[in-house]
């Protein structure tokens, strides 16, 4: 292959440690793949919950019948339920099914949205923001090969995590966590932005020399000021690295410098995520 | 202008009698203009629900103050609740909002997700499928100025409907009604899809001479046949035209006429949805 790296297969390091943990008959199995984010959105999901799961390690080049047949467009994450037979897919549809799911339990498991009908609100505004801003901002900055319309996605990229930044602080009101919210336990928001925030220092640092720091660029349109915003980042980063819910799923640094390589280099056939950034499309 | 047909600021004929029904202060304000779609979807589901709102119409290429100040981005929907003294956007977001305020109330109002933690999920999945999916496709057809590009785009605007009209069939079950999941009252997936489902007639028919019928490049993917397909589908758009709540959000033909040719002929600067489609980017 030209000595080009190869995108793995099976996790590595605390990862495997909890796939293997997880590898027998459960309730529900979740079909995954190593170094997908939107696939680890749910299984940090499933792991702060503490939900019953089996995990199976798909080959995301190779799809197998039994996902094709819960998500004929073959993408992870897929989740079936073997109690009720039934299959869902899309990484936030399945994050609130899980949220539900728990309330239909005599013991409800932890929630990661919070009860009240606007901070629910809130929680899945910013969702929105972080699925359609941020995330296609992270891909379309890995794959840009000019160094130019680079710059431009390095761009676009800050301004809507800085954004976020921004929402994080005037979220937590007069709470003091280090989570969305202010919360102390990692919740619904935190969960779709930790995949893409771990892979900052592991994917778009060593192929990027790049580091994230908020309002580099331009100060924030709120009164809040740059320092309280760049403290708030950097408390959030290190929870979300500390969380052991999110520390259970991460493989070691080569898996990820591995298996990114393509996206990078922007090779053919990487994904259809990487088609789709490519194409000028939302994400599939 | 040249003869050019120019966008409309207020509703005509049943959505402006809905508007002047609704001009008083009430607890929540709803930020809208007369010929948008998202906006429809947040106005169907107020009516649906039969909930308190005052709507406040909007002229979208001059946005207010109070509107920017819930909403910095400056799209509608947005919504006020003024016994909070709180805002929130995105028309999905909302809509889930009001379905969770709806559960705070003594008397709840009309639900528009099923009960059902696994019916939920679906109804979440094909909300995705439409947003993400079919409505972005309706853009590329209505604003493709070249045939080979205008051809791409309806093939691609009829695969996704279909999948759409597939899903409906299959979310029936045993049951009979026209609406999603055999429901005889709207829903919360139908009403995704209501706003574009009636501008097909309204601006598609005109400007592209296109009518919609269910698989006519294709066969379903599962077992179910062409002619249920096409069945469910005049059934579904028949109940959606004769349902109280979305009657009461039309305006008369001449307003989508005149407010889409700006889309159809592709202009600069009619609007951040056409100018996403044209920059190959997600909706805003």
């Amino acid at each position: 292959m030209n000595g080009q790296k190869h995108y793995h297969t099976k996790a590595t390091d605390n990862a495997a440690k909890t796939v293997e943990a997880h590898s027998s008959p459960s309730r529900f199995q979740l079909y995954g793949s190593c170094f997908c984010p939107f696939v680890q959105k749910v299984w940090i999901s499933l792991e702060q919950k503490e939900l019953p799961y089996q995990y199976i390690e798909i080959d995301p080049y190779k799809k197998p019948k039994e996902l094709m047949e819960i998500n004929p467009r073959g993408l992870v994450p897929a989740l079936r339920d073997s109690v009720r037979g039934w299959g869902c897919y899309e990484s936030t549809v399945l994050m609130e099914f899980l949220e539900d799911f728990g309330e239909t339990e005599d013991v409800p498991p932890k929630r990661l949205l919070p009860g009240s009908a606007w901070l629910r609100a809130e929680a899945r505004l910013w969702t929105d923001h972080i699925t359609r801003h941020v995330t296609p901002a992270f891909y379309r900055f890995l794959q840009a090969q000019e160094e130019a319309k680079r710059q431009e996605a390095k761009k676009e990229f800050e301004e809507e995590l800085d954004q976020f930044v921004e929402a994080l602080v005037l979220s937590k009101r007069d709470e003091h966590g280090p989570f969305f919210f202010g919360s102390t336990e990692l919740g619904f928001v935190d969960i779709q932005l930790a995949p893409w925030a771990v892979r900052i220092p592991r994917v778009l640092k060593p192929y990027r020399q790049y580091t994230y720091t908020p309002f580099s660029g331009h100060k924030p349109t709120t009164n809040i000021s740059q320092e309280k915003a760049r403290e708030a980042w950097q408390a959030w980063l290190d929870a979300v690295e500390n969380t052991a819910s999110v520390k259970k799923t991460i493989s070691d640094d080569e898996l990820y410098l591995d298996s990114y390589e393509r996206y990078a280099q922007n090779r053919p056939n990487t994904s259809k995520v990487a088609d789709a950034i490519n194409a000028g499309r939302g994400l599939p």
